[in-house]
């Protein structure tokens, strides 16, 4: 039997026995040989919960880094999923999250159907992962104790640094970066950016502003800060926004159309699909106007609003953009 | 006697014996009936700090989530308010706080004069509430320790969060919304919104911008990202800003007006009072310009600026707001 | 020997004995007489690890405040700099940022060259600094344990509060002040604000906007919700931008020059070097265009974008900027 996805890991379960949240140290995509042989052996499609004895043979085998699950006190869970079937249970969602986030699957190659429903809303604390029908007698009864209980947020998905943090990044607040990103070697997230679950940056990218649900952002491409990128979710509608190679959005910019390679929009500018847009080619003529969505995905545009009159323009992008090497190795 | 509102709660005293934080679990607004008398039977208006011991009749009675109170090794604080008169102490200003964020009482229905001067700058840790004349010390003594001591925030306002979450919320990240924010059922706020004390969402919203202090989102309304509502403390001036049902601010736009129901202010685009604005009729013709002001609190309007003469327009919106019923449920 | 700097305090050391993080509690600058006399009989230049008994004599003749220090139960370090010379260490690095946000030197003052690549990228967690090739294990083995390990940021940089809240100010949000930041008495930043080492704010100031590194915000100046204020390291070439007294960068604005005193850029107005500008002077004669660069550093200008005609203006800013001081005060 074919395996598309496998981990072991270690549930959060609730006051009442669900499962809230689960940590996989090792995902597995799609395992080959002896490996996929091994966990065919040992495990049965579909989840489980398990004494940790019951993985020695496979963990010794097949997982050292994640010797210490054996030393757990309470049992562990196992995932097998033969196919990328819709999610039908938290640890799968948890599960494909990982994937994402681990640098297996890239944002929109999962099928993610099902995620919201088997998502539950959780209470992400200093003392993990609470559900929310126990949030206030814990909250009080910390208190009680002169202790202190932090909630970070209240959401379906943690933050995925709590999870992993894939080489090669640098992120200056955890809060603003779901599990479910996908971070590439060499990305920033100052502190303005946020990644959301399914969207990503391949790397190398600065990114200070906003990558929604189902974005994309290529190599080299930066994101000013606070700059917007429209998700399905959030009124961008049937278009999926992706953003090619050595792109710049300006600070406090946006884009509701994808973007090629080489293109720039300016600081402070924001194009919807709707935008009307003169075209003013290389020899300075005028065509146009057209909407922006005509333009969805193609390289080396410039996009401006004239600041004599106020029109919305897309020129060609003359600049070679010397992306300051500086910028992707420090800040 | 009248009761406007009561609480009892644990405090947080600084090391010179200051209440610089309250907590309380079950805060009373306006009780009623056998509830009203019980509170006047045991407790006397104004504050009060008494042994868990003396409480365990009302609580007993009255209060039974706030049964675990009881166990404190340390006195409670009580706050009895006949009325809504100006805040007298911290405890009062942190009942108040309370019952904003409990539901109890909607942005701008409170008399919040004096609540600055009532609340101190205080370092919000993982380990409580620190007055600032100590935390240089306990900062360094952690260390010596080999103990971790986060400074979350220097603020009078604590975060939200960490007092009440209310029933059907979801807060990406917690440190952005200040205890004293109203969050309705359904509200969701990303992690670039914000919500400061006595503003709020009614629910259910989108919040991915910043809901300034004063400020109120009607049902069905949604803030883009990094959208930006003016305050009476910012720059706002007079005008109180509201906003009506089915609105929605694009990402990186802004008002500086209340607007009615079922308006829009397309992405990018931020309407100040004094934006001099061109209406534009179902018909097509126009008027004006105006001064946005002028359209203040008015529904069923379009704020674009047209891209290709830089006007900024006012149209009839005859767009249904089709919200995207999936991202109110989920995101 | 001159004594540029000197500071004593506690490593954070990596399992392999590197040197990532130090918490430096009372650093001096250019100390003179006694105090540098003590200096220089009880440390020797550059770098030194030391058992806090040999520190005795010191501490509790210079400096009483860090005598918690002497408790330590493992070495301490002491840093002392003879001149201003480019960054040798992850601990002279420390130092000089600690020099900042301790309000002994200004941003722009300091010679950091060399700091990027003495600064290591650390996983910030709520167990302190940890090295990266640990974190996984690390990660694992809180969970296995049933302990909850929090992963606030993955930088080079940490969080100023952490090591130091200079007096006077509010922070709502301490993950977004990088160590190295300096806020002068009075400053205020808000959740969307952030200030990057080697940048500040004179204060009093209130800050909701991106104060980028090298950038400094003179006294009675406000940076609106998410402005934008552009870096050397971040698009914003050779020019340092400062922004003088008691001007004002509304809401989702930004600049990319330099500004003298009492300017105001509108909210939603983003200025950059090569914008063209139209002058229009105190008696409403127009002049040029010109580039905004031209502009750069002088005082009294207000920039707006003409609301019915596009057009990027700069006018003489009449309007006294009555700055409502309850918003210094309070907020």
């Amino acid at each position: 039997m074919p395996t598309f996805a496998f981990a072991l890991g270690l549930p959060t379960l609730s006051g009442s026995g669900r499962c809230i949240d689960c940590f996989f140290p090792s995902p597995l995509k799609q395992p080959a040989g002896a490996l996929e042989a091994a966990i065919g052996e040992w495990f049965t499609p579909g989840e489980a919960m398990l004494e940790p004895e019951a993985a020695r043979a496979f963990i010794e085998a097949r997982q050292p880094q994640a010797a210490p699950l054996l030393e757990a006190d309470r049992p562990l869970i196992a995932v097998l999923l033969p196919e990328d079937a819709p999610i039908a249970s938290t640890a799968e969602a948890f599960l494909k999250l990982h994937l994402l986030s681990h640098r297996l699957a890239l944002p929109n190659t999962l099928n993610l159907d099902g995620i919201f429903a088997h998502l539950q809303t959780v209470a992400w604390t200093t003392e993990g992962a609470v559900a929310l029908e126990e949030l206030a007698e814990r909250q009080l009864r910390a208190r009680v104790r002169g202790l202190h209980f932090e909630v970070l947020s209240v959401d379906k998905f943690p933050k995925m640094a709590n999870y992993v943090v894939p080489s090669g990044v640098r992120i200056a607040d955890s809060s603003r970066i779901r599990l479910g990103a996908y971070l590439g070697e060499g990305t920033t997230v100052m502190p303005p950016g946020s990644i959301n679950f399914n969207a990503g940056a391949l790397g190398p990218n600065m990114v200070e502003g906003r990558i929604s649900q189902g974005v994309v952002l290529g190599q080299e491409s930066d994101l000013g800060g606070a700059a917007s990128t429209m998700g399905t979710l959030a009124g961008g509608g049937e278009i999926v926004i992706s953003i090619g190679r050595q792109c710049l959005i300006g600070a406090n910019g946006g884009t509701g159309i994808p973007l090629g390679d080489r293109c720039t929009i300016e600081a402070g500018l924001y194009i919807t699909a709707g935008t009307r847009v003169a075209l003013i080619d290389a020899d300075g003529q005028r065509q146009g106007p057209v909407k922006a969505r005509e333009l969805a995905g193609r390289s080396d545009l410039l996009f401006i609003r004239h600041s004599e009159t106020g029109e919305v323009q897309c020129r060609v992008n003359r600049k070679a953009i010397a992306l300051n090497e500086q910028l992707h190795a420090h800040n």
